[in-house]
């Protein structure tokens, strides 16, 4: 039976079965023959996601005195869920959308213009790599929000997956883990993995030891995307001199290091504490801001003023977070749950990672408020009302909706008896939530609704009057706002209307 | 009896009684009219700790058109514990010693030069001002370490000082609050008891409201002193647009408003949210490093190199903290209890500011960790041993010693039966606690000891060669670095010794 992958664009693509197997190894091999005989190194990207696809488009558009060193091949799996990613890449798209204009550029370029980046599923296409870069995802299963103490990592289909480069990989190739990984993974799981599969066939790890390197991104979707590749600093740390030495040249081909110098870390387990923490801090910074947004809502003053206040003092205390909404993506939402894991599983600690910890579960918990503020101003009767979310992604001005706070908002109305719709700009689809519809009008999702939610900043939404909202919405609506989107200044001057207006981290009902 | 006050340079000096009272305050006033004669407004400071004194000079300092517009009277209250400051400043000397050459060059200008601040214990010179500023103590008293829900609050002392003011106070004076204060205590505590003052003293509050304002420092005692009053940036906000203009006006007179504007909240409690808001930031963030060190130090990486490598993300992770000892001082240890207290005692709330507390309670258990390496280094063996604390101050290059985490370790190891001895170059007496006899002579201190910590970072333990150390120390003794005071550069090539070297975030133990 014929299997289908559907874009977020509603685009059906046929997966592909073993019988085109064949002809998509000898396309790959031909392609990679030629493409060595110009002198060009051969990267392969496993895992086509946020991180891997725009890797790839950017390796691929890179050159060294007006060359392409690479030609890049971007690998993954033939599922419903993932495999739309390659015939969009191999049309020339970006799979993912983010307002930020060099996205479609850089896939134009690399694809269109210089024919340097082809995607397919075919794990052979690791044969053919001088580096391989693996990007691919490492889940963190959730039982129940809140409670992250109760969360499942099974690492499986990370090793079933560095399982397929080791069989297939050159053994002089570069293996580069950008995945985010519980830290000791390269010394604990992946090297053993690629020497076990060195060994079964038959190549010696003592005369070829297998170089393994961790250099973890900051890619950020968003206005910024293409830059936080290639104008981002970033550090890594490699399991050898040799793989060190070669991951140094090939970060340098397309990251900007004279601007953005390289950091390396003598362990690679430091490198991947690094990351976490990275998004640990910022993690439990948004946790701590929420004790003090209810504390300010509470005793009637504005936190984003007092935040802004703060944040004038430079290097100590700019990075403050503003009170918000929740916190959603794929990183700041588990990486402390894999720090943990590493610490009980491969270093058999009993200490936990309290505050790192705590703050994810404060986070994941967090949209519930703005759901009590909803209920508050709408009188605490929301039964069969039109509420209107604003922001289906979980941050500005990008499609991406894993881990949405936006969903939990969702249920929250669903179960209390309210009507929900949601609008998002950029986002068309509900990462596992296909019974979510996002809806792309923002004014029929606002026309009439009782209440009105701002889950995001999305420029959109900042760009939006308040006029056009005071003559959409139901006359009794009440609005929360969770981003500051209707400031102080924006508003201040409509006094005339009898729209209540919450504002999370505020504390006086206004009126528009 | 006589009465007297010992200074920290052990100067003793005679209290004065009611029988000097007369003479003083005819003294003050005589003082006060020649100088309004030559047009200078009258500043009263209340509280001559490390702001108030501080302040004092930098505002008896400051320059308008090469005039001084203000004649500046200290107040503190005549103590064994406070009087020494007042002869002390009278004398054209700080009473706080700081690696900040400014410090005594501004007492210098102020006192001597300019013959332009005087100090005095007596409450009438409040009646003398034309601006007050309170930079007296409000103290929290916690029972036990770690145990900072159990801690005490007893605002009493305060609102006596504020009723001093009230009492004597010219109804036309601003009163600026800078000490920090449990949010909410301008409009609910200080402003009711002004007015209860004024009511008693005939002034009708409706004509003379009085003019309160908050605008709290950022003092940071060290080798910035100075300038963290003169550069840096200020929030204040008043209770009414009168003491709103006249605070402005005040603070843009000795502050660079130009490099560094001010910046008005609206609302009092708002002022006072952001001072405890942001040492609350501070000590959660040092408490979150903190689970990371002890990860970091069980899995054998290097702490300090990966926050480095992270710090240099400008803007969101520069921030981030580093492995240490403890947290010291009068804000970090204290701030967010004041916020809590404020919770619940002004404002009725049931919630708890949860970060912001625990991390109170991890921050002063830190220095136990400390004391366990130590023990570790030790071999478990400490009784009878001489143990070399260099540090005795919370802070670098400062004589601070106000809830010094030291102080922690000291008890620790006289209760574990090791011989402490602690070293400062800046601080000679232990607040509060007169049986740690700190020793200024560091060699005497490290001669044979059997364990040394480095238990701050000032720039002489910085400037130390590890050969000095070695030459002095037991041959079998070992050193715990608590900030990375022996950095991997500075030790790295000695290897011929046997001196055990253990760092706090540092995962191996180092022999130099």
């Amino acid at each position: 039976m014929k299997q289908f992958s559907i874009s977020p664009q509603n685009i059906k693509y046929e997966i592909p079965d073993d019988s085109n197997r064949h002809d998509e190894i000898i396309k790959l091999q031909r392609r990679c023959d030629n493409e060595r005989r110009i002198n060009k190194k051969i990267v392969v990207i496993q895992g086509l996601g946020f991180v891997g696809s725009m890797m790839a488009a950017v390796i691929a558009d890179c050159e060294i005195n007006t060359k392409s060193p690479y030609f890049v091949i971007g690998v993954d799996l033939p599922l419903s869920s993932s495999f739309w990613k390659i015939p969009l890449i191999n049309a020339g798209q970006s799979p993912f959308q983010a307002r930020d204009a060099n996205v479609n550029e850089v896939f134009n370029s690399a694809i269109k213009v210089k024919n340097n980046l082809i995607a397919t599923w075919v794990p052979e296409a690791y044969h053919e790599a001088d580096i391989i870069v693996v990007d691919i995802n490492l889940d963190v299963t959730k039982t129940e929000l809140g409670k992250s103490e109760e969360s499942q990592i099974d690492l499986s289909p990370f090793e079933r997956a560095i399982e397929d480069v080791g069989k297939n990989m050159n053994p002089d190739a570069l293996l580069l883990i950008e995945t985010t990984v519980p830290p000791g993974s390269l010394e604990f799981v992946i090297k053993p993995i690629i020497e076990k599969c060195f060994n079964l066939r038959g190549i010696d790890i003592i005369d070829h030891p297998p170089l393994i390197a961790h250099s973890y991104e900051r890619v950020t979707p968003g206005a910024e995307y293409v830059q936080s590749i290639k104008g981002m600093r970033r550090t890594y740390s490699a399991l050898s001199q040799e793989a060190s030495n070669r991951t140094k040249e090939f970060l340098s081909s397309f990251i900007n290091t004279t601007k953005y110098p390289l950091w390396e870390l003598q362990k690679t387990t430091a490198s991947e504490v690094a990351k976490v923490l990275e998004n640990s801090y910022r993690a439990t910074n948004i946790a701590f801001i929420y004790e003090w947004t209810l504390f300010a809502e509470d005793i009637g003053i504005n936190l984003f003023d007092v935040v802004n206040s703060i944040k004038v003092r430079k290097g100590t205390h700019d990075n403050m977070m503003f009170p918000g909404f929740g916190v959603g993506g794929y990183c700041l939402t588990k990486d402390s749950l894999l720090a943990q894991w590493s610490s009980k599983n491969l270093f058999n600690r009993k200490e936990t990672l309290g505050f790192s910890l705590e703050a994810i579960n404060v986070n994941d918990l967090m949209p519930h408020h703005t759901f009590d503020l909803l209920m508050k101003g709408l009188g605490n009767s929301i039964k069969g009302k039109k509420i209107a979310i604003l922001g289906a992604s979980y941050r500005k001005d990008v499609d991406d909706t894993r881990n949405s706070p936006s969903i939990t908002l969702w249920d929250d109305i669903i179960k209390a008896g309210g009507v929900p719709f949601i609008h998002d700009p950029f986002a068309t689809v509900m990462d596992r939530r296909e019974d979510i519809k996002i809806d792309s009008d923002l004014y029929f999702v606002i026309n009439n609704a009782a209440g009105l939610v701002f889950a995001v900043n999305h420029q959109e939404y900042i760009d939006l009057s308040a006029n056009r909202i005071i003559k959409l919405i139901d006359k009794n609506a009440c609005i929360v706002d969770a981003f500051d989107v209707l400031t102080d200044d924006k508003i201040g001057y409509l006094k005339q209307n009898y729209l209540k207006v919450l504002g999370v981290g505020k504390g006086h009902i206004k009126y528009i």
